[in-house]
């Protein structure tokens, strides 16, 4: 296949969020801001896919905004703050609304993970997890230019 | 919609990278092992969302690695280090290869990005770009429990 002609892409959910949240409204703005634990539970027949994944301390979790704008292209402004096209955001309105965050890894039972709080409502389908790895994605150096509310 | 019933996901690439590379075997086995430079090439229509981008020092590129094998599980074992399940694993063989890697942003000019080096084949589709935020994805206590060759 040639990648010049590649114009759609399907993503096949490997499991499902189990975060308790039952309304947008109850969901926390990042996941840094729930102190709570969320289960991750993986379809059954990749449960092998998480094998010594409890080497990792971190995970990356890449997951679906199911509820989101997919049309918009800039951010609405937050008061005093500069107005971002969505790719300068991390806005969950945006054309391919893959949700990313960094988690603790907390427990590995079975299809399950139990990992320190995420931010989407409870039924989320995950797109993928991978193990966080300081060398390639810790840039404490980084500046977003930004503050989240 | 139902979460429930979400079996199927739809992307749509937002760009193109150029990378110069044009067989698998050039490309380095992650981004930080290329010292060079790589352009990002957005969708002419969606260019509005990079307004501002360049408030922030580095970005998250979300990108598709469509010559991946989908049908892996687990991951070969590096002699010496315990084999792991795909989730456990940064190999691009997974059920959805998308691609995850923080690089820095040099330059803004129009629809193109110029950034710091990537690690996949000239033509590879960007399905999305954040902002790197240091408060919500640098973990630098992290551990990997992995020794990438």
């Amino acid at each position: 296949m040639s990648t010049e002609l590649l114009t759609k892409i399907e993503l096949t959910p490997i499991g499902t969020i189990r975060s308790g949240f039952t309304a947008l409204s109850d969901c926390p703005s990042a996941s840094r801001f729930n102190n709570g634990t969320c289960d991750i539970i993986i379809n059954p027949e990749l449960e092998e896919g998480l094998h010594n994944i409890t080497l990792s301390s971190h995970i990356v979790v890449l997951y679906w905004f199911h509820k989101a704008n997919r049309q918009r292209v800039t951010r609405r402004i937050v008061p005093g703050q500069k107005k971002r096209g969505v790719f300068a955001s991390r806005s969950p309105f945006r054309p391919n609304p893959v949700a990313l965050s960094v988690v603790k890894l907390i427990k590995h039972e079975g299809n399950k993970l139990v990992v320190s709080g995420l931010d989407c409502l409870d039924g989320t389908k995950v797109v993928d997890i991978k193990p966080y790895s300081p060398e390639d994605d810790c840039f404490p150096e980084a500046s977003i230019g930004w503050t989240f509310p």
